[in-house]
């Protein structure tokens, strides 16, 4: 089986040899800006990693894996126009380099670009190819609606907002997967159990991302913590914590979540007190590792042998146990 | 073959029967609201047409059809947002009655949507049909950046307008009929003429409006005229007047078009009488039987009995005829 660090490379090389250089420029120059910043490129790296693990070909699968990079970026795209977000991957946005109604349009083009890309699969699989993937895309719209949702929306519980990463975030990484699955043509239960696995690593992974921004290491995770506490997310750690105060503590948080006149620094030390207080750290880990495990149980289930295995078990891990 | 008036009946049950009500409500909401105008639905029907004209069973292109109506309406969505558009077929846009991130997120739905539609058709012509809808899907994004580049651009020529229009709206008529024709199982040849037949129709068809909207009946156009005049659009008349005017009415033109100040109703009047004097109108009419000729010509080349072409001609003069 192939390294994840050679799966990177040939992503890498991919997404440089293609050519996005059309007219007119105002529409691409914000394309070939936003697919050369440097991203994990977790998604189309999955895509390989499935298709390479059930024994396929992987050049088979590199034009939908690009496909599926370049649809996750259309929707950070968008997402950043509705967030109002300046900043992505340490660069300015599109919406703010350019402006809103570029920042729209070249997205509506990455998407048509994703189904391109995606398209040039064999078209033995690609209607089982596309219908997973716009499933996929329909839920990816779906959760972003619900995040939105929640900015305003108050008695949101947990069991919400597990929904909402569901379709903002795992099922696209189940779908990174079970493509590459398609393409290497594995059986009906691998590819279930595979779409499974991705999706509960990316339960996982998104609650380490809530994790990492209140609690993460500021010089490995590259930038500073608490943002979510800031702008009063309603994340994983928000809600346990709200769920576990009682008495004097939710009257702390409560007071210190509305309150916008708060300094910066001592909103965040005081939440992050309070978080300690109640242990919702562990709380949260706790919850990463149940996903985690649920993972590695939708592994297990999968008819290959234990070696072949390992490279996947070692990329899931690494995306557990990062400090950035 | 089924008359045009069967074919809508056809279109209007099967959008009628879909479904949208589904969660959440803030996302679904202006989808349900969108499809629900009534709009001229000439894409899908034209999808049916050319079926039907190749001996095709319209059954299989009905989910097709409605995947290219729904597409053509995501664009609607977005070109509203950045046109910043408050009125569409009578009624208040998404952008406008719910705001822009609502429009974005429940445009990407529906692009994601037509490409499920399409997705339907037969898996052999799957390749195909998708190869083609790609590509329109990115021109038509083309098209509109064009369109908004015209803005502020200066010497805008009348090739530059045409290619616009083209991108913008013609591909999309030539893609709609290749894609009924595709799933007729048509010849090449066949498949190429009534692509092109499509483009040189939408050509003649988007002139058609630039002419109603100075010189259209406004009782039947439903509307005042005028508006282009009004928003200083680069319409195929304001360039051909430009193209036309020296002396005395160049300097009248560019001293209407660049005044913000002049009150509205003697605006048109003044601008609609150096059009009449330039007999811009007489100019436009021509390019109109231009492409309309050539799009007869695509026709007769086309393999098929002159007496199956009756409707495809009647349905291509009613568009041409129109005065509304």
């Amino acid at each position: 089986m192939y390294s994840i660090e050679t799966l990177q490379e040939k992503i890498k090389k991919a997404l440089k040899s293609e050519n996005f250089d059309f007219k007119p420029s105002e529409l691409y120059e914000p394309i070939s800006y936003t697919l050369s910043l440097v991203g994990k490129r977790l998604r189309p790296i999955l895509t390989l990693l499935a298709c390479d693990f059930f024994e396929g070909k992987i050049e088979n699968a590199i034009y939908p894996a690009v496909g599926i990079e370049i649809f996750h970026n259309f929707t950070l795209l968008h997402d950043d126009i509705m967030d109002k977000a300046p900043i992505r991957r340490g660069k300015e946005t599109v919406y703010k380099k350019w402006d809103s109604n570029i920042a729209i349009l070249s997205g509506d083009v990455m998407f048509a670009l994703a189904y391109k890309y995606i398209t040039k699969a064999d078209k033995n699989f690609l209607p089982e190819i596309l219908s997973v993937f716009n499933q996929t895309a329909i839920q990816v719209c779906e959760g972003q609606q619900y995040d939105m949702n929640f900015e305003t929306a108050q008695n949101v519980i947990i069991l919400d907002y597990l929904k909402m990463i569901r379709l903002k975030t795992a099922v696209l990484l189940g779908t990174s997967l079970k493509i590459g699955a398609i393409i290497a043509n594995a059986g009906n239960h691998e590819k279930e159990e595979i779409y499974n696995f991705g999706l509960n690593i990316g339960l996982a992974f998104q609650l380490k991302d809530d994790l990492l921004d209140v609690f993460g290491n500021e010089q490995k995770f590259g930038k500073k913590t608490g943002n979510d506490i800031l702008t009063n997310k309603k994340t994983y750690l928000y809600l346990k914590a709200f769920e576990l105060a009682n008495g004097e503590t939710l009257q702390l948080l409560k007071k210190y979540f509305g309150d916008t006149q708060v300094e910066n620094n001592k909103k965040i030390k005081i939440v992050k007190e309070i978080y300690e207080q109640l242990k919702v750290k562990e709380h949260t880990e706790k919850e990463i590792e149940h996903f985690y495990s649920k993972a590695l149980k939708n592994l297990e289930t999968i008819n290959v042998k234990d070696e072949r295995k390992i490279v996947l078990k070692a990329f899931a891990e690494k995306l557990m146990v990062r400090d950035y």
